[in-house]
């Protein structure tokens, strides 16, 4: 969904295919991060997420005293204050899934095909860098109504009022499969590019032959969705609880009075294969062993929205991509347990990492070569991802040690020391992407090798020191010049494809610096020059790479039209000049200051040049006077739009 | 729409007709007060109009200098800070009328009945006092497609680009009216009750053979919905304009680039009966008296969205309902000029103050005495509107004053001190009912005779100085003490037509305070109380009247089910305890602290009680024990619901 959402912004020609008959409508994953938060507000529709979920504020963590009776040991903020303008949130993966659905209708023509099975896959190795090429052919076969219904919906609970009552009304419609006239028909597809966004058991991994690597793990959990009945205090909080002798929990309090309990199935025993007996497994089992983890409180529940049992490794997949033509993502590239609430948020965020880049290189703007850089930025975010949930799991799966001396017990000390250092891990806000024509910054020992460098610009980390090149940009509130409005700087970056030039103009009611401003402008400007090069003629000068100006002069002393060059708010002849270029750092009348050059780390004199990729992560950064190495950067990214 | 809302609310039998074929899609009224947004909000949309908006955060004066030529000569916030937790933003009426017909699919059955006009008025009044009589009879007719086509759409703009791409997806499917298979037939409506929104000149209000009291105006002022194209350096911000010779205008930016202009046409002047020749009067003779007024500045445009012109004088209502059966609101009863951006909201209002009280009565849970405080708390707002609306219209529209000797002109400092006294009145939160049987407090001098008494309870206003008995309950960050989740106080007062009884438990941890908040729960838990007579036997106990628990305790010293008697957090066996009803002021980790108790100026250590109102606006505030005279003001206003 994130990749058709791209696709979508970008205007590319793009179908997606679902084996699935309908959406998801309640279950799978739910914990959304503060940076997939982030992306959602960039398309538009966070405020949806944000208004329908649970907000998860504080993590308790519950242990065996003395006794061997469990009792609350900790108290922790959720998500580390300060980082973002958003917190962690619970809602499930079918409301998502409808936040995507309504953007790509707004923005395309895109839908999700369900009951469609890709059957054979072939790449034209001859043609894979040749970009007009249409090297990949799939054949596509349109499954039967009987076919596309799952198991699990076959035995409905759409029947239950209360799920009747829990399904959102937006929803309500998608629970009947339409009929498109194909069903039981085949179909030849030729594209240029393909995403395998199809899970653990991926058919486009299985057909390029790549492996998963990893290990496999012993720990079999259960999961619950269900409106507790409990004298636990704490049921509304997240909570990690480790038993003494039965097993561990996690308490994750969800939207609809729902909450999700992850429970370690003790009694279940892997066979020699290291497969467990599913069919023992059911939700009256699963309650039992979460009874006697959280005794002496009573659980019971009289309704249940979804439950099941998973048993996973982590594993990493060997190769992101065939050819950059053929890319895999999420689930498809890494396995891990789903207790962190990570899944859907690293799989998002590869999407989102590799949507714009395919979507510049079709359109002609960007050339091929960034394409490599999906597997060099996203396989170290996945093996970090692994890393981290092996250790949080192995933790939280162990016997808590009796006291200092049981070695083989698991250091209570040490969990929460490993909760919180995964806390800034898990917002998704960590990810510092490694050197490439995409981010100009220098090799780092932590590359391991993988990353892509392109045109060796560097850029001067020294000018916005908390604006971490390779990394997302942070969120500080500024004003717009021409109506005092305040924005929170990060809601001006939209998720429209462009890459954008942040000119942080400095005090310009100093001559000195306003002169600054004009030359870069001139060179900006001038026939030839990378902004007009890589900009198509017949199209506006913002539609490529926009810039946005953040001064830091006061408001009142300053005027749009009278001290910022034209180039900085260009004019229309439709709609006239454009107001929504132009900010400042300064107080506002009631969301205070955002004291932007501050927190940025940017001098408020003299400014800086700040480039972001589409999505919003720093490339570049330079002093007002480099138009050369800014030049320099979007040479090695663009193609030139005006060839004769 | 709001009288929809709340009927939807209540889940009462209502139906809405209009005479118009469509809803409206452009231009009327744009100005929403923050209270307006607060009301939204207790119906679950402000977020959608305040996403849509524009938002006005600063107003500037223009004025003549020495020289004659005019100069910005004072900015202040358009919106006092600290008032509200929203500012006053400007979104086209179409956009508001779209969130209503969205909130009354989503919560009921009724529509909208388009091109429908009303034929006949009879009330039968030896009837209007049976509270489950019919007395009204209405003769409806439905109109043919090409009667209900107003002039203006039949030279529609629809076909326009730039109209189309402006218009929001979600309303393309009302641009066509449904036929309903009804047209040309009329038809014989009884019902209980009736309200005329049907403007200035209410055909309601004419069958009541009711007066509007007030006088005409000499002004003559023209509208332009616009994208201009100016060297305006304002043209962003809300300006009053003064011109030397050339009369006032004033500009209200908008969203989607528009710009509304509220235009004086000095040059158009009425004939003898005070009527003015409305033929001369274009879009492009106002866009003259703009550009003479706006000069030295040029001002032009390539799209106009709607335009208009208006004469208005300010005229209020002698009767706001006949029998308590008949009732008129917003221009029926109130027409004054829309400069100030007053109309929608206060008309929206009159509906908000009457919706819930209808609906309550018409279900039999309070009595129909209380149906008389509509006049006696909206006619007053209205009063106060007209003046407010006769002093800034003629100090608007009056020629500045070349120097202190001028006493014809107009004094600057004079507007301004008009402005800034009015801002307040304007943001819709200074409205402060009287005294009656729904508000106790004292009778005042400022009642004017026309404040309604009921049973002589008197609240203690000392016990919480900034909850004002009259006036809506201001709002700041408390946080749900079982999640710690952050709330204004305000979204937990859902238009849901209930009461609700806010306890300020105060310091739960003194032995000395449980014990009587124990008390408390006790009195109102036994059989026979005044919560147990108004609440049927057969539905929960918060369905009528719902208790929100305020303590101000530390949070992490406090539990929810052990140090709150069951009353405050009602059991259901279905879903199990109810966490939402008991909230701590204390710190949250993201938003601050609102210090509720100070801001409120409640005792932290002794609490008090107060009721709101379903609108929010509180009706009593009382000691903790003081059960009997809070049982007292709800016996003045409801109904046995368990009578044998």
């Amino acid at each position: 969904m994130m990749m058709a959402a791209w696709m979508a912004r970008c205007g590319i020609n793009a179908r997606i295919i679902d084996k699935r008959g309908t959406k998801i409508f309640n279950g799978q994953a739910d914990g959304l991060q503060c940076r997939s938060l982030e992306i959602f507000d960039s398309f538009g529709f966070a405020d949806r997420a944000w208004k329908e979920s649970n907000h998860m504020l504080e993590m308790y963590m519950w242990n065996p005293g003395s006794d061997g009776v469990i009792r609350r040991s900790d108290r922790v903020p959720d998500t580390p204050p300060g980082i973002s303008r958003f917190t962690q949130i619970v809602l499930h993966q079918g409301r998502i899934e409808r936040f995507f659905l309504d953007h790509l209708k707004k923005h395309s023509k895109i839908e999700v095909e369900r009951g469609v099975l890709p059957e054979s896959l072939e790449i034209d190795t001859s043609k894979v860098e040749d970009n007009s090429a249409y090297p990949i052919t799939v054949k596509l076969r349109h499954l039967t109504d009987e076919e596309a219904t799952p198991e699990q919906s076959k035995t409905s609970k759409v029947g239950d009022g209360l799920f009747r009552s829990n399904l959102a009304a937006d929803d309500v419609d998608d629970l009947i499969r339409k009929s498109k006239g194909k069903e039981g028909t085949a179909e030849i597809v030729r594209t240029k590019y393909m995403v395998g966004c199809d899970g653990a058991h991926s058919w486009t991994r299985r057909q390029l032959g790549y492996e998963m690597q990893g290990e496999a793990t012993d720990y079999i959990w259960g999961v619950l969705d269900i409106i507790p009945i409990t004298d636990f205090p704490d049921v509304r909080m997240r909570c990690a609880i480790h038993s003494a002798e039965s097993g561990s929990m996690m308490v994750i309090p969800r939207e609809n009075k729902l909450v999700r309990l992850y429970i370690q199935l003790t009694e279940i025993i892997p066979d020699a294969t290291g497969r467990a007996d599913r069919s023992k497994i059911t939700p009256e089992t699963i309650l039992k062993a979460a009874q006697r983890i959280i005794s002496p409180y009573k659980l019971s529940y009289e309704y249940c929205d979804w439950w099941t049992a998973y048993q996973i490794g982590q594993r990493v997949g060997t190769q992101f991509d065939a050819y950059t033509r053929v890319f895999l993502a999420g689930d498809a590239v890494h396995t891990h347990s789903p207790k962190a609430g990570q899944g859907m948020n690293v799989s998002m965020q590869d999407a989102y990492n590799l949507g714009w880049k395919i979507g510049l290189v079709v359109k002609g703007v960007a050339q091929r070569s960034i394409l490599k850089t999906y597997q060099s930025e996203r396989r170290r975010v996945a093996q970090d991802l692994i890393e981290f949930d092996h250790r949080f799991s192995r933790l939280f799966s162990g016997k808590p040690a009796k006291d200092l001396m049981d070695e083989s017990g698991v250091s209570m000390a040490e969990f929460k020391d490993a909760f919180l250092k995964g806390n800034l891990f898990a917002t998704g806000l960590s990810v510092d992407y490694s050197a490439s024509m995409l981010v100009a910054k220098g090799r780092s020992s932590a590359d391991q090798g993988d990353s892509v460098i392109g045109k060796q610009v560097i850029g001067k980390q020294e000018l916005a020191a908390n604006i971490k090149l390779g990394m997302r940009m942070p969120s500080f509130k500024v004003l717009n010049q021409s109506d005092a409005r305040p924005w929170h700087l990060q809601q001006l970056l939209k998720s429209d494809s462009r890459f954008r030039i942040i000119l942080f103009a400095g005090n310009v009611t100093s001559a000195v610096q306003k002169t600054r401003i004009e030359k870069f402008c001139a060179k900006l400007d001038a026939p030839g020059s990378f902004l007009r090069r890589f900009t198509p003629a017949s199209r506006p000068i913002d539609s490529v790479i926009e810039i946005l100006t953040l001064h830091s002069a006061k408001r009142w002393d300053v005027e749009m039209l009278r001290d910022f060059p034209n180039l900085l708010h260009p004019f229309d002849k439709r709609v006239g000049w454009d107001y929504n270029k132009i900010y400042v750092d300064d107080e506002s009348y009631h969301e205070g200051n955002g004291r932007a050059y501050e927190n940025y780390g940017v001098d408020k004199e003299k400014g800086c040049v700040v480039v972001l990729r589409p999505d919003q992560h720093a490339g570049y950064i330079g002093e007002i006077e480099d138009v050369e190495d800014l030049g320099a950067y979007f040479d090695g990214v663009m193609v030139e739009a005006n060839k004769a």
